[in-house]
């Protein structure tokens, strides 16, 4: 993991325990000056501010780390017209509260803590970094902590994020299960965030299959959360794939800290797909999430009778979700042009395939034991004399008529 | 039912006798001639068949009916370019096939039969004719033979059709009477097929309300098909509802009559909803019908691992139909503008309701038994120590923070 530069990679870290997860003032920052002079900056200003206030009505000097080096930050003149993150009105708020958790900053420590469990963090430009990561531009996390595997890009057919309540029936546990075990078989990561229900089952469904598993955590990848679940955790990197958080270890999840959790999910995932969720759910979020980054969204219909799926209803009557119920289908949203055509779901072959309309009239108007003529046959369908002439030649054919000393009639056994 | 002219209406009771349902050739000639100078031209073009063969290939002698009597024949003339229905080519086999039937044709014996029954027939112009029929163009059935009120522009909101499989669950069989009786209370009438499952689940809870049921058949409204439903539309006749066909007494249901028949529920109805419905079912045939009129469709969706909702989804990834879930989102369809709105659905009142992002965060970062100061709790919510103040006198006046001796909690009793 040294493909960037180790003071931008620890400068990342330092960030991703001193900005709240989806923090937009700190992305827009660290965009514009680079991680590591965003931090000197933020040192700087958090000096001016113990000093005598410097910063103060959201509107800042900008001296600084930037300038402190020249204009060596990547993206310090902008466009000309587009306001500078320096200029941000609301900067001024950020670096007091960036300020407290800067003096408590050890990004070195808590790398060395991740590190004890076997992981790492990702940044942009490393080569696993999940780009779809990148589309929630600002709001994107400084950096990943991984334990296990987290590269999508080794998955033949990328990450399909499966998601739904906590409050999962039996019937959404099932589907969910199901569902992942499908997407693993058909080469698909599968993403969900850990929790009990709905992720714990999309979890176990892809272990079932060997597939890749990835768990997103709102807190730090070092405490399982819930607790019970630490055993499925280790299963999930002992099956090759990964526990990921934005978080340092020790992080604590939060409930802003589960919605912004759910941003990423939705950010990894090619399409996400909610299994079951209440009228009012986390889940819901996941999938706002992923439509807003443009992403295809799937809901599970269920019983309307289930307060469990208005959630997934919901999206499908808003026009947010496709209605999918298998793997196939959601595979359709993972890679909607690439890929092998799913086989055509299995049809029972009936009786009238086959036969144009003429020929089915025929047929129905066959008496079943006496024989009836052709011209009382055809007045019962309701076609010409001829009509009904040619049709029961090929009726007899298909083996579906049977002359009668006396006219024709169904053949024995043709019928169900 | 004396509104349209005896011998027009007479003609039209024929023709529902000769041509089969669903018959285009003959809707078109009935149209462009009227049922009764068409009922001349056949009895002439059939005489002419039976003396040597003038209908000959599909290309027919113009003599007859609409000559005979001049220009009276509306529509004769047509617009230049677009074909006469005499010219068309498939009308010298559509009459070969109504010959027979013509020959036996009693349409006075037929009406007498039916209002024996307390019956009678509805034709284009009668008050009672259900507008929405005229949609079907020359598909358009001659007439309507009904038992008890069909008088559809009397029901407060017009009709939904409430359709489905035979082979229902317990489940759809549940959904369709609780929609029906949901659809009943609010003045819509019912409009089914009279089958064995969601048919027949939606007829009772049409009348478990009191409301107006109306039953479609494939065979003539003297003979209740299925038999065992004959105590079911004694009942729909005794609540005021209505007992429909196009076939005249005595029409036996055939396999194409009921997928006919299923063009009738849809033209009646200003929306067609599927309750249930398997990946190949009838009932399909009715939404797709609908759709083709430009009319709304709904799907009720059900567990993905029931076949019996198979084709419901199908017609929702398909985009046939939008998901609907209870009596006040069909009735969104059946009147898409007008009418009250529904009451909002109802919604539990949360713990952080009506908190900005700010407060949350704060009261997520208090502790539970002993106070932490202001500075604490603001590194915790990853906010300003000022924005934590604010946050913390809004939080006491709601009664979710409490102040200590050494600085603030979480209120007791305030956490579920």
């Amino acid at each position: 993991m040294s493909d960037v530069h180790d003071r931008e990679r620890l400068a990342r870290v330092a960030w991703s325990g001193i900005a709240e997860p989806g923090d937009a003032v700190a992305g827009a920052l660290v965009g514009a000056l680079g991680a590591a002079d965003a931090l000197d900056w933020l040192r700087d200003a958090t000096a001016r501010l113990d000093g005598g206030g410097a910063v103060e009505q959201g509107r800042l000097d900008r001296g600084g780390a930037a300038d402190r080096d020249g204009s060596a930050a990547p993206g310090r003149d902008g466009e000309p017209g587009r306001r500078h993150p320096l200029d941000d009105p609301r900067l001024g708020r950020a670096v007091r509260r960036w300020a407290p958790r800067l003096a408590r900053s050890e990004p070195a420590a808590a790398l060395a803590a991740v590190e004890r469990l076997g992981g790492g963090v990702l940044v942009p430009g490393d080569r696993a970094w999940p780009a779809g990561i990148d589309d929630l531009g600002p709001e994107a996390p400084a950096c990943l902590w991984v334990r296990g595997r987290l590269d999508l890009g080794a998955v033949p057919h990328g990450a399909a994020a499966v998601v739904g309540a906590r409050a999962a029936t039996t019937y959404g546990e099932r589907v969910a299960f199901d569902l992942a075990a499908g997407l693993a078989t058909r080469g698909v990561a599968v993403v969900s965030g850990g929790a009990y229900g709905i992720d714990a089952a999309a979890h176990r469904g892809t272990l079932t299959m060997a597939g890749h598993a990835v768990v997103v955590l709102a807190g730090g990848v070092d405490r399982a959360y819930p607790t019970a679940h630490a055993r499925l955790f280790e299963a999930v990197l002992d099956g090759g794939g990964a526990v990921v958080s934005e978080l340092p270890p020790g992080g604590l999840p939060t409930r802003s800290r589960f919605l912004q959790r759910n941003r990423l999910i939705a950010a990894m995932a090619g399409a996400t797909v909610v299994v079951e969720a209440a009228w009012r759910s986390g889940a819901l979020s996941t999938a706002h999430h992923a439509a807003r980054l443009l992403r295809p969204v799937g809901a599970v219909p269920g019983p309307v009778t289930s307060m469990a799926s208005a959630g997934c209803h919901r999206l499908l009557r808003d026009g947010v979700a496709v209605c999918v119920t298998d793997a196939g289908e959601v595979l359709e949203l993972v890679r909607p042009a690439g890929g092998a055509p799913e086989p055509e779901r299995p049809q029972d072959v009936r009786l009238h395939d086959g036969l144009d309309h003429v020929a089915r009239a025929v047929h129905e108007a066959l008496p079943r034991r006496t024989g009836h003529d052709v011209t009382r046959i055809a007045v019962t369908a309701g076609v010409t004399a001829d009509e009904a002439l040619g049709a029961l030649g090929l009726l007899e054919l298909r083996g579906l008529a049977a002359r009668t000393g006396d006219g024709w009639r169904v053949r024995p056994g043709s019928v169900v």
